[in-house]
């Protein structure tokens, strides 16, 4: 299918490509419903089924990580999701600052998906004056010139960006300085932060332009 | 880097992989990028560089959707975007509905990137009897009862579901019996729907997970 791969530089081993790691926590939520399935050991074929990857992509992603199962056995479930919730972090918990507390904030703060992968909202930023000191459950909502403090007073690792795409940046600056490495947005605009800085973006559009894809080819 | 690839049942050339539907929406993202820099043209290293894939990646999923490029020359990037933009559906404008004007409803019907890329929210639907009626911009609130007449009435494609997880179940079934065949999902639970319904759900938590695995990789 490829016209050619020869020269084809595919960086290995360090760091995972971009998609590997939006792979994980797939393989992972995979090896969840297996758990909870009671099941023991599973193919790379089975992976690849339920993924819809070939087996050999499933085979090269999870050799980036380690060498998990034996030839022929497959991969022990509970083996194979215990080093892949400690390469992506999820064995322990994380706590996370939520900057912005209008309606999008509003909505994460309810989101139970959060607390059952182990990610804590733990603080609330919001300089809006009528926000200022409002309680959403034990939380109250902080101004920004508190952060820097309240980072390290309840050991924040995360923000999560919930303001308008015009406040972005300046948030991003402030959340850098702030000593925080990873940085959730949805805002639309790209942050330029440092390079030690991660950031993971959640593109609203991108989902619904998958959604418009699969809809037109259904019907063709 | 793979064990063996002889038992690698990769089906094509139809449907298109998961995965290579997630990347073509990035590889759009990119075009449009190349468009604003009035770039002519592309190669498939340069957007693999740009989308951190291999160029093989990037050939093969370009090449799923028929012969864009030419040896040597790399791909025309406004032939490439056009032809892409009709795989993907987007050159064309499409009316959703959103269903639940709750905290999450609210915030996508300020998102502006909906519009920017083609998709226009043309109706408002919601039980909850202090909602009923009540206008957002040009649209008012509507019952549930009236998804069936305004899916014909307002030519409606895709629904946006942004209700409780308790109420998802029940609202995608109406939503399905109304005629809609594309549903963006933000419930935490999967939706159970007919064959010729697309479904694409997304799930917050599973950013916050790419998050916690990039802060851990540059830790270590």
């Amino acid at each position: 299918m490829a016209v050619g791969t020869s020269s084809d530089p595919e960086a290995r081993p360090a760091p995972a490509p971009k998609a590997t790691v939006a792979r994980l926590a797939l393989y992972l939520r995979e090896l969840d419903r297996l758990v909870r399935d009671q099941r023991e050991t599973v193919s790379s074929q089975q992976l690849a089924r339920a993924l819809q990857l070939s087996a050999a992509q499933v085979r090269k992603d999870l050799a980036l990580f380690g060498q998990f199962g034996s030839r022929g056995r497959g991969y022990q479930v509970h083996e194979l999701r215990a080093a892949l919730r400690e390469v992506i972090g999820t064995n322990r918990c994380w706590h996370a600052a939520l900057i912005g507390v209008g309606n999008l904030g509003r909505a994460l703060l309810r989101y139970k998906g959060f607390v059952q992968r182990g990610f804590e909202i733990v603080a609330l930023f919001d300089d809006a004056p009528d926000l200022l000191g409002k309680r959403f459950g034990d939380l109250a909502v902080l101004p920004m010139a508190e952060l820097y403090a309240t980072v390290a007073e309840r050991h924040i690792d995360l923000a999560i960006l919930a303001v308008p795409a015009e406040a972005a940046e300046g948030v991003a600056r402030q959340v850098v300085e702030a000593g925080i490495t990873g940085i959730l947005s949805f805002s639309p605009t790209p942050l330029v932060v440092p390079k030690t800085v991660s950031v993971v973006s959640v593109d609203l559009a991108l989902h619904l332009e998958q959604l418009a894809f699969q809809v037109n080819q259904s019907r063709t």
